[in-house]
């Protein structure tokens, strides 16, 4: 089976500070070997979709590439807000300096615009002090930003300021980014590491089971379902609709779905579907308000994109905007409604930045703990070029193969088959796949 | 000092069921009787400001009008959504059931509409099994409508369902249907007491220190609050607009500024202002802009209607609609701050909906419990045509005094002085009165 | 009528820096004139029980008595944590320095023990900086602590530190040593405001209709009580004994009782019970059991210290403990239905210092503001020996008028008359009065 | 690789009634094939602790063995409390129900105790109505107990009520039982249907990654630290003891503590650990506090077993009863610091109850969810004397594999690596293994 290795930036020659055993049954947490390898596919049979390759398990290893008393760590945190960046944050800068031993660390402000010639505001020194209890802070303390420099200045900066590593936590724009100053590292003979964290509320980078920030951007979209739900309920015909954020996926929607239970129709970006016509999603939709006199709508932001009339844009990160297809939709409803001739209530709730510009939730900060303390370990010794993702395990993928497509839900696995029972939603809405 | 007293439908010949006492000191709830009064104005001095009149205060008396085994109560829920109705709706059940052995009391669904001639549902029985748990969700199980059939059409819904009392939760467009319903009763020689709870997550009722709901929308307020904070600070030149409800009145705005601590400005209703010129707000917000590279800004909905372009028209309710303050003021400060050719991050959040659709939190379900309690012991004392009103004390207000006029933040008041003190705002922008 | 007022230190000669009006109607706060009052009865008739006194109104005055550039101020947190000591630690903190322009702001550690001579810690700086994001913290950033040094050292302290103003933010305890402070210092002929703040989740302070915490409290006593009414429903004759904190008043049990709507039986220190005989507590809840098969039972700390066993010991602030009932009263339950031969599931839960120890909620950050301040406009003013209250309004106390007894939850009031019909306990067990 | 698969009650016969695919890419929900298997250890290298075997994937089958239109399904929870019960019920009910087309569905009342030959309570009939919202509710509809009546006692009941599915909601206790019930049922030769769902929020059951309830349980237990942190630092020497749920494992106590990051020592049963002597607990407790002033500790309830003296007595469901390490560490701390001769202001802290009582978090819900629609897709299908078990991906598990030993906290793995570094706590107190 194809094992996936990471680049290193040469042999580990310092003894690892940690205090950690090396036997089995010592009842004291071991390093690990450079051999642990963890499964990519852990199906057999024909419902197995999975490449069948193996990724270096994640984890600190007895021996270190940098000598920490003369490492200079910096972490540069880009693209939109996420539950949980600043517990990276102060879990990066915790690692290194309690248990390793690397007293400079530096905050890059407002993301990769920070590694400017003349960036809006000088790095920030990263003490423990200054941490302490910014996880219970939504957003992050040295700020984020979209789109970047070129790479060259970005690679300057970094050699004038004399970083040795390198903390990006970002989405899959920022690590594209992130791989390219490796690139240019590389070309230039700098043996600097760069250590990846993927942090979306979106949770579309591959091989990542579960990015930080999700689970309490869905906790927070469920509240707001419940108050949509009490809205649809309380009124003739009420029909609420509800825009949840996701990019091109739908984990976002499909999550406050199965959470709230109380959603008749989920529209994804990776459901195709149609508006009028047998089947279609507008009669459809009348069906159930004949029946049932209220509907409660959740819309994925990327869903019907093929629907939605005007040009699609790039963001500063070079993302694909979507058009938007809330008010879209929206319209759509009222005016397909007024030719049935059928009085409806219908409102339009938009939480957006609400449900991501939040301080981390339980799950989300201990999977926070976890993922900076293995990006540490992995940066300490020597690795680059590759972020940290819980793949069942902690493991090591390379930054290429994380950023090449996107992670999407399946339409033919657990989860959907569940949202497809919670609401009672048709398979599709026209059944003719686009 | 005048005396403000309640017109009642005859006199009270029954015994109260209820096991109270009738002298102080025998650790027994008591009787209220029906010469205690509440003084409106607490004040002496110069700063006084309210009326020297005296309210009847609320509580059950000791002998009643309706007799409870031949007497049918209805409960209606009218307008928006705020949080309590249920909790509203469930002690008025359990007040009535257990403690008057009032038995036939009727859910009216979806507000005065369910008092059509065909209305789209019919009457809901109410008992205590259905309404059991139902304070810990938000909306109304009855449902709630804007609008109404015509007071003939509402009386004439009364006489046919033999409806002895009518219980109306809703706003100040609600107690003056209520109103012309006890007009109309009254000229049909009817004997149906009237008895409004007054309901607005808008706090906007006069002689109403507290409505039910505005403490958990101010509660969801400061939730969006601190997420938009984390959004301002997290961008250079971060600008969040958060638009909050309140009608004409700047209650939430206000409470979820001082509850938050992390506003910047805050523009309500009452107050006028300029957006350009020296001393207008953008001048001032560009200067916090240079000096802060942040600002929060929480704009309520009635606020600056003078600057936006457009008519103004009325709802089903009859009330008055605002223009859109939220999009243009989010426009404007786009465009000055482009021709200022300062970069921002500029973001919007319309919560909208999601702050007064939930259920309602601690402190309003134990109002809600009491309002609807002195409700019940006004109506069976035969007492109509009034609202029951938490000023300082639960007393009772004529419908007519209730309904003149809005309650709004006084701008010379404790609560705008700190919320200057909390914000750092000017008083005034431009200082000229409009 | 009488008028309760204020001693002052001397005559206010500074204009007060304070950006407000003197004017009606020019849409900006104004400054208070010293002639308002406030009235302390407001009800007339037979159910009137207030006393007939007029409070001086609180807020700034126009006339300030300390010089802001040489005057220092001191702040102590005493006693048991309260929900909002960090909030009104940072309310006094901005209204002093960024309103009044007093830059010398000191805390002072661990409550009055960090007066010694030689306390435990030295006094911390305070600073905008400082304090700016504290309100959503727990606890008290200066630390708190029972009992206190001498009088005389304590103001050989202020002597030695030469603090002006001393805000002492604690309950009847803490302001009882504040009033000492007073008279001592008067004695020494020293110019020191002192103003209490009052602190208690129990809201056992007189003439105080809300202090700060407790809604935040009663709001965790009620998720408590959720989870105990799920353990009493889903066990086969399932009792869950809930204590509370309150000391000697009910407040936080009667309030957690309202706003829970599930309690069956709640004992508070004002309800004088008896647990066996006819009518007896034991014997009722034997027949509720029997009938419905479960109990939610909410005791208050300072309930049935006549049945407990045991000698009632002093704390190190002077106040008188109270005997366990908790345990107490779940032995005589268990004892109770042993004897009787009827299986139950019996638990107790405790929840303790959870719900004193946790960041004010909304409505009491709001509170805090509103306190802060005006104990700081008291203060400048050169009033001294008194707290302020929020008695409707805003008003200024002597400190010997609110430190003679403790306010107590009124048997005879609205609010015990809602606690009965929501639990539908009995007015007595057993009707015999102690 | 060893196939782990399950026994059937013999062949499916008929159709699956659910609208699903059979193909990859039509954008549809499959069938699960029966030849889909999930490997149990998904590393390879020497780190790799887990056993190689294979276990079925689990999910719809095309083909199943029950006519729904003649089965009867029954669901019993077992055991203590568990937040997600309601919603597991919900989701079983709404699966068989819409998807399945099974409309006779009971619950069992009160645990297995409700199987006895003259229950306390009947069956219920369980429909969508009467579960529609009981998701957001803590605790069971259907109650709980501890024990059981006699293997042959519940089988009679089962035949006696013609159930055809059982399904049993509870602990290794609850899934032993259920084992005997299946090998009786086998001796008579009776076609029923035996799968067990998980519930524990313990999270100690092998080949299980996750239980529902835990992470609700770990929120509410960091909710509780939170304020623990509070009452620490807010004292002079503030030590502050927890004590969590667990049974033998710690899991809540190491998940809360990751969550909280406040905790400076955790003690879980799978660490052995000295009070006194050098590197004992209390000695560093002593070096913590006179170094940092206050001290925040967790202790599992199973931690220290071998301390604490006296007898362990069994439960009634055959558990060994932990004896209580809370109040005997409190009282070690309070005389080992008494004789150190240091001034500690300690508090104990016991949720208790409160913190398995509350409702199904986000997580859980949708975790709920899928445990139970799993459930049914086995049980339809003929499987029996197995659980489904959430290991990377839904499996089947074998009810004796299961119970055979309970899941631990490894001492050795991530995330008691994290915990040491979180804390800053010794790997061992004396390092010697007892």
């Amino acid at each position: 089976m194809k094992e996936i290795l990471i680049p290193t930036l040469g042999r580990a020659l310092f003894d690892s500070p940690l205090h950690l055993g090396r036997v089995r049954g010592d009842a004291r947490p071991d390093f690990i070997g450079d051999n642990s390898r963890v499964l990519n596919n852990i199906e057999t049979g024909l419902d197995s979709q999975d490449e069948n390759i193996l990724f270096e398990k994640a984890g600190p290893r007895s021996s270190i590439f940098f000598d920490p008393q003369r490492t200079r760590a910096a972490v540069v945190t880009c693209g939109g807000l996420c539950p949980g960046l600043n517990n990276v944050i102060r879990s990066l800068v915790l690692e290194l300096y309690h248990n390793y031993g690397l007293k400079d660390i530096q905050g890059i402000c407002y993301g990769y615009q920070g590694m400017a010639e003349n960036p809006f505001k000088p790095m920030i020194p990263l003490t423990p002090g200054l941490v302490d209890t910014i996880d219970r802070q939504g957003g992050s303390i040295l700020g984020c930003s979209r789109g970047s420099p070129s790479v060259e200045t970005m690679v300057d900066f970094i050699a004038r300021q004399k970083i040795d590593i390198l903390f990006t936590v970002g989405g899959d724009g920022t690590q594209r980014g992130a791989l390219e100053i490796t690139q240019e590292l590389a070309r230039r003979g700098m043996q600097v590491a760069v250590v990846g964290i993927p942090k979306t509320v979106d949770n579309d980078i591959r091989y990542v089971d579960r990015t930080f920030g999700m689970t309490t951007a869905i906790d927070r979209a469920r509240d707001v379902l419940d108050a949509a739900h009490a809205e649809a309920k309380s009124y003739p015909n009420g029909i609420v609709l509800v825009k949840l954020m996701g990019r091109d996926s739908g984990f976002i929607a499909t999550g406050a779905t199965l959470a709230s239970q109380q959603v008749n129709f989920v529209l994804i970006p990776e459901l195709s579907f149609h508006l009028s016509g047998e089947g279609g999603f507008l009669p459809v939709l009348k069906g159930r308000i004949l029946e049932r006199q209220h509907a409660l709508i959740v819309v994925a932001e990327g869903a019907g994109q093929d629907l939605v009339p005007g040009d699609r844009v790039l963001d500063a990160s070079g993302n694909l905007l979507n058009r938007d297809i809330g008010p879209f939709l929206k319209e759509q409803i009222a005016v397909y409604f007024k030719q049935e001739n059928i009085p409806v209530s219908l409102k339009y709730i938009d939480p957006s930045y609400y449900i991501r510009s939040v301080a981390a939730g339980t799950d989300d900060s201990i999977l926070c703990d976890l993922y900076a303390r293995h990006a540490v370990h992995a940066a300490m010794s020597g690795r680059t070029q590759m972020i940290v993702a819980l793949r069942r395990q902690f493991v090591h993928v390379p930054m290429e193969m994380a950023t090449q497509g996107r992670q999407k839900v399946s339409l033919e696995g657990d989860v959907w088959r569940s949202v497809l029972s919670a609401t009672g939603q048709p398979a599709q809405f026209h059944g003719e796949l686009l």
